[in-house]
């Protein structure tokens, strides 16, 4: 009995989770004879509860296929999160009655621990609200901070993406030390797990000195330590490159870019903690400095997307259906290290429930005792997943994404739905 | 009767200045018989100053060529400029000792506009204090601000960097916007001239949508107007990207990213002109906002260059020899655009005297009426240099740079010298 699929995308998006999108709907397309259409919700569960869906299956194969290179989010991602199913009850039937009106049989929900959560409340629909209904999970985050999961695709390009500029952006500075930048800082995501500021780690491989300095989100700023260190690589390399988590704490938990109108040092706050780092360094040590925030640029990075990643996030999609297929029901895919050297890995799975709302911070050995800087084990950790170059195509100097019509499916519903 | 070669770089590095650099090099080992060594100012001229003088002969073939993909300053770049002649005599006695101990004969420096003074100025020594030697200027700049030369190696491929992070971000903020990002703020490199800004505008051919608005620092900014195009974008795509130099001004000619302790708008300061703008955003409009500050990574960012970069780059280094060895003094080569569609350039030259301290700004019909994006002139003048995909070699994911030895050659001269 062939019954539809629901695809969507959830919360930040990243330079591969199009790549997952691509694995669901080529595989599904591979299983004619048990899943029919596979639809898109706009704008993620957004696009569920308003009947706001796409139907991929007027997407030609080189359009799917091509996004497999092209960053964001195809079919529009969101930032919400369902209330349980004793809170906010109306969602739920909202979305059978959905499901139902289209027929979807599979659901597959791509994102961060959040979404994996939504997930998992989905899923409560066939237990509790006798709806059928099979929930697959499909991780994404540039976090990296899913549990289970030994990484989480996304993260692997904004890793190469944040090494690579490191080491480019070192290079820069140790040019410019002699009469002018003394110290660089780049600004990179993790809210709460340093992750990405570790991945800046693996640039100094290459000659460029630099990271000399990474601040992670785990080990709390320690204002004086920092500027002794600071001082130290300048006067032993001329400059000093420092890579910080937006997420960097004090001591007593609050975020030194966020710590008051003013900053936790009694300057004026409008940029983030980079600003904030920069004004310290030029206040006490008198460098010359200049600094970066790459923001959005880093997690959408595909032009420098790691391959490892791109076959990771490509995979995930891919066992989504397949697991589905297998009768397997509230479970996210998850990637197995099999061995460091070569590099092995394998697709596992994992209940919804374990994942849901958790969180996986950077392993205390994975940082240095004096906090500034990544341990062996960590670089064995990382290294893998920045592995291999898979570039876009290009056409007259741009890389050529996705086109996709996004075409809408006509509603069958009376009623619409007033998102709380 | 062959003399040694000194080069040098100048200024703020670019991610293909050493493409110059080998061309230098590379062309001069080409005729050993009319130049002995090329030498190296470690630190730009500082290095002819102090004696600080490496030694490029050391270097293998495999290692020289490895530069036309390694980005920064190879030998340290410095910003330092010569006094004139009669104010500051000491200096130009000083150059000519070090190049009468080390028999140099011919003088390449790399660099920009204010650089190109510098190499003038040296010129002048031949004439001045009949010290024998051939000056060549070679163009570099991300800034594109030299005039004569059609464009200047280093822009291309911050224009490419740009270019296409804006189009990523672009599709990121798009997949964000119905719940969250709706203004995304990126600043890029350009004090006085917008053509790193302006390079943004070829986004858009790619069906990002974005860049929404530009902002020169030709263009005075004006508060209201901005506002209200950030309102119109966001009502009709759900988001705007705005792409701003950070050189932009206030119509009183102060910077807007450096008014006062406050800045412009009263709010309080740390950040540059996109938090600023941000901020404004924020409290006008209440929209939802992320900022990326490229700085240092938009300049190095070799892992994504343009071809057309590179070529141009090294091809400068090479007309810088071979002028040279035609005879000819205080030149620089430039490049001259024989045709748009196919693009074709060739080789020209230009006085210094012509080149020193001058900027060419946007053309104001380079730029459309309302202040906010650019012509199709402008595309057509931008798009081929952003032309072409050259990567660097990578391994274990990450690229693999130039490894220079940098040895110094050995002092001759008894006296230090002390910069002023």
């Amino acid at each position: 009995m062939k019954r539809n699929a629901f695809y969507a995308q959830s919360g930040g998006v990243t330079a591969v989770i199009n790549a997952s999108a691509c694995g669901v709907i080529e595989t599904a397309r591979k299983h004619r004879k048990e899943i029919g259409k596979v639809y898109a919700g706009r704008n993620g569960i957004i696009g569920a509860l308003l009947e706001d869906i796409i139907d991929t299956s007027a997407e030609s194969k080189g359009a799917i296929a091509a996004l497999k290179h092209t960053p964001g989010g195809a079919f529009g991602s969101a930032r919400y999160k369902l209330k349980g199913l004793d809170v906010n009850l109306a969602e739920y039937e909202r979305l059978i009655e959905v499901f139902r009106a289209h027929d979807i049989g599979y659901f597959f929900y791509n994102g961060g621990g959040d979404s994996m959560d939504t997930a998992h409340k989905v899923s409560e629909i066939s237990r509790r609200l006798k709806f059928p209904i099979t929930c697959i999970g499909i991780p994404k985050t540039v976090d990296n901070d899913l549990t289970v999961t030994d990484n989480c695709p996304g993260f692997g390009s904004v890793a190469k993406y944040v090494a690579v500029s490191t080491a480019e952006a070192g290079l820069d500075v140790a040019s410019m030390a002699r009469t002018s930048t003394r110290v660089f800082i780049l600004e990179v995501m993790g809210r709460h797990a340093g992750w990405i500021a570790a991945a800046a780690g693996l640039a100094d491989q290459i000659g460029a000195r630099a990271p000399h300095i990474i601040l992670f989100p785990e080990i709390p700023f320690a204002e004086e330590a920092f500027l002794a260190r600071v001082k130290v690589c300048v006067e032993r390399d001329e400059f000093c490159v420092v890579v910080v988590s937006e997420g960097l704490r004090l001591a007593d938990g609050r975020f030194v870019a966020e710590a008051g109108t003013r900053d936790a040092f009694g300057h004026a706050q409008l940029g983030g903690v980079a600003a904030t780092l920069a004004a310290l360094v030029r206040s006490r040590l008198g460098f010359k400095y200049h600094y970066a925030i790459a923001d959005y640029l880093q997690r959408s990075a595909r032009h420098v997307a790691s391959k490892t990643d791109v076959e990771q996030a490509y995979a995930v999609g891919k066992a989504a259906v397949e697991l589905a297929l297998a009768g397997e029901n509230a479970v996210m895919p998850t990637i197995v290290r099999k061995s460091n050297a070569p590099y092995r890995w394998t697709i596992g799975k994992v209940p919804l429930r374990r994942v849901a709302n958790r969180e996986k911070m950077m392993p205390r050995n994975f940082i240095t005792k004096d906090g500034f800087a990544i341990t062996p084990s960590c670089r064995r950790y990382l290294e893998p997943l920045i592995r291999g170059e898979d570039y876009p195509p290009y056409r007259r100097g741009l890389p050529q994404y996705a086109a996709l019509a996004n075409r809408p499916v006509a509603r069958r519903l009376a009623e619409g739905f007033v998102l709380k």
